[in-house]
C-alpha cells in the first residue's frame, strides 16, 4: 500500500479490486482468436497460424499538467507512444502504427498541432506509423488549457519469436535498462506533494537542469531494442516497469512461481527521484511503488546472453546492467534495506 | 458555422483547423504500408499482398456526464464501441478487437466494472473482441465522479473487399439507415442549452420515456450490416454520421467531385432532435450541423441494388430507406427548406 500516493488521491488498492472486477466482465466478451486478454502488458490476437496482432492502450498520465503549467506541448506525445508502444515491446512485437486521442478543454489548433508533433516523433522513435487519432472538445469537463491524452499501438509478432514470461527459468539473469526519468507514472504524487512546496522553474540541486525539464523528459522508447533482442532469441521475457514499480511490474514477467533478488548496488538511482523522495516525506517503499527508480524495463536472458544483451543494449544507447537474478518464491527481494 | 454549438463551447471551425495541422506533423510518421492516414473515418495498414488492418479510435464524449448524472453507467461503453466501429465498418472491415481507455477522478471499483461490462456488450454486439484496456486516476484533473472514455477498433479487410469512396458514380443511390437517437455526438450543447432547462426525470411529450433515458440510449453498433453487405458486394461506401452530421459526414464517403442530393421527406426526425431543437432555440441548419437528425449511416450503392441493401438492413433489425441519390458538384443538397 503507497501511503504517499494514497495522499495524493490515487488508490492503489481500489484500482487493483477494479482489475480483478474488469476481468470478469470482460471474459464475456472474448473470441477464440485471443491468446491473451486483460491484465498481460498488452493483448494477443492470433492472425494466423504463425503470426499474432499484438495491442496496447494507455495515457500520459497527469504528466500533462506538467506540460500544460510550463507551455511545452511538444514531447508529451512521446510520452503518449512510449507507455504503449512499451508495453507492446514486451511480447517481442514490432509496433506496426499507433492511434492517439486527445481530448482537450478548448481547441487551440496550435497546441493540439503542438502535442501531436511530439506524438509523431514518439512514433518516428519507436519505428511505427502514426496511422490515424482523435481530437474531442470536452467544454466543462476540461478547463480550457487542460488536456488528456491516450493511445493505442498495434504490433506484430511471429510465433517464435514472442516473450514468454513461462520460459523464464530459475537461475536466469535479470537485466535492467536505464530510464530516462520519471516516464509518465507517479505524476498525481508529484502534482500534490512536490509541486506546492517547489517551482518548475527551481533548478534544485543536482539536477542540472529545472525542475520542468527534469519532469517532462521523455519517456525512453525501448521497442526498437527489445525487437532486436526478441528476433535474435537473446531474452526470454520482458517487464515494462510503470505505474506500481519494481514490485508489481517485475513479476509479470516471471512464472507464477518464481521471483527476483535484486542487487540494490547494480544501480544508482537518479536524483529526481531523491528530491521527490526528500520533498514528498515518502518512504523508501512508498518510492519504489510508485516510481520507475530509474529502471524503465527488465529483461530475463539465460545467464550466458547477459553481457550480450547489456551489450547491445549499449550500441542501441540505453545504459543496461546486470540487476539480479530469478530465484524461487514469488515477490522482489533486495528493494528494501533488510 | 454552428452558433449554438459555438455557444456550448465547441469551436468546429477551430477544430478543422486544428486538423489541417494535424495533417502536416502527422505526415512524418507515416511508413510505406499506410495506405490512407490521419482523415478518413478510419486509417488503413496494409498487412501483405490482399489485405489490411483497418484501425478507429474515438471517445464516448460528453455523454459520459448523461451516464454520470443519471447514475446510470452500464451502457456508455457501448456507445464507445460503437464510436470506432463504426467508423472501422466503413472500410467494410471486420472487427477483430477493441481496447478501451477509463479516466476517472477517482477509482470506484464497481463504478469502473459497470462502465467496462458496456463496453463488453457493445464488443459482443460489434462481434469482436476486448483485447485490452487500461483504468487511470487522474485526481484533481477530473471530479472524484467524473469520468472519460476513448477506444480503439481494430479491424481487418480483403482489399477486394474494401469499400472505397472513389467508386461511387453519378446516379448511384443513398441508403439511409436509422439512428438509435443522439449516439455520443453533439452532448455539449445538450448539457449547455438543454440541461440548465429540462430535467434529465422529465418525461416530455412525445419521448414515452424520460429525457435522460432517450438521451442515454446507446448508440446503434452497424458493423456486423456493413461487413455483410460489403462481402456481398452490394454497397460501394459508407459514412458514419457524427459530429458535424449529415454536411460534414456524409461527403466523406464520396468522391470529391461528387455530391448528394437528399430527399428530406425520406424519413421523419425522431422527436428528441425536435426537443432539443425548440428547448435549445437552435436553428434547423445548426441542428443538421451538430447532430444525426435520425441518421447513422449513409450507404451508396448502384441504383439497381439499392432495395436488397434495404431489405438486408432491415432483416438485420435495421430501419434503412432511400435517402437520395448521388450527383455531379460537391456537398449536400436538399436538408433545407429551399
Amino acid at each position: 500500500m503507497s501511503e504517499a500516493y494514497r495522499r495524493a488521491g490515487v488508490d492503489l488498492e481500489a484500482g487493483a479490486r477494479a482489475v480483478d472486477l474488469i476481468k470478469e466482465v470482460a471474459a464475456s466478451a472474448l473470441t477464440p482468436e485471443v491468446a491473451s486478454g486483460v491484465g498481460g502488458f498488452a493483448g494477443l490476437y492470433r492472425l494466423d497460424d504463425d503470426r499474432l496482432l499484438v495491442a496496447g492502450t494507455d495515457g500520459a498520465g497527469t504528466k500533462t499538467e506538467i506540460a500544460r503549467l510550463t507551455g511545452r506541448l511538444n514531447t508529451i506525445g512521446i510520452d503518449l507512444v512510449a507507455m504503449s508502444s512499451n508495453d507492446v515491446a514486451c511480447t517481442g512485437a514490432e509496433p506496426l502504427f499507433f492511434l492517439d486521442c486527445v481530448v482537450v478543454g478548448k481547441v487551440v489548433p496550435d497546441a493540439v498541432a503542438s502535442i501531436v508533433s511530439g506524438v509523431a516523433e514518439g512514433c518516428r522513435r519507436a519505428g511505427c506509423a502514426l496511422l490515424g487519432g482523435e481530437t474531442a472538445e470536452h467544454p466543462g469537463l476540461l478547463e480550457p488549457d487542460e488536456f488528456d491524452l491516450t493511445g493505442t499501438c498495434v504490433g506484430l509478432v511471429e510465433e517464435g519469436v514472442l516473450l514468454d514470461p513461462s520460459r523464464v527459468r530459475e537461475g536466469d539473469a535479470l537485466v535492467g535498462i536505464a530510464s530516462s526519468g520519471l516516464h509518465a507514472n507517479g505524476f498525481s504524487l508529484v502534482r500534490s506533494e512536490v509541486l506546492p512546496r517547489l517551482d518548475l522553474a527551481d533548478e534544485p540541486e543536482g539536477l542540472g537542469r529545472s525542475l520542468g525539464d527534469e519532469l517532462l523528459e521523455p519517456t525512453a522508447i525501448y521497442s526498437p531494442l527489445i525487437v532486436e533482442l526478441a528476433n535474435r532469441h537473446l531474452i526470454r521475457s520482458a517487464a515494462h516497469i510503470t505505474g506500481g514499480g519494481l514490485p508489481e511490474n517485475l513479476p509479470r514477467g516471471l512464472p507464477g512461481d518464481l521471483g527476483a533478488r535484486i542487487r540494490r548496488d547494480a544501480w544508482t538511482v537518479p536524483p529526481i527521484f531523491d528530491l521527490v523522495q526528500m520533498t514528498a516525506r515518502a518512504g523508501h517503499a512508498d518510492m519504489f511503488a510508485t516510481f520507475n527508480m530509474g529502471i524503465g524495463m527488465v529483461l530475463a536472458c539465460e545467464k550466458a546472453t547477459a553481457d550480450e544483451v547489456i551489450e547491445r543494449a549499449g550500441s542501441a544507447g540505453h545504459v543496461a546492467f546486470s540487476l539480479g537474478d530469478v530465484e524461487a518464491g514469488r515477490g522482489v527481494r533486495g528493494l528494501m534495506p533488510e
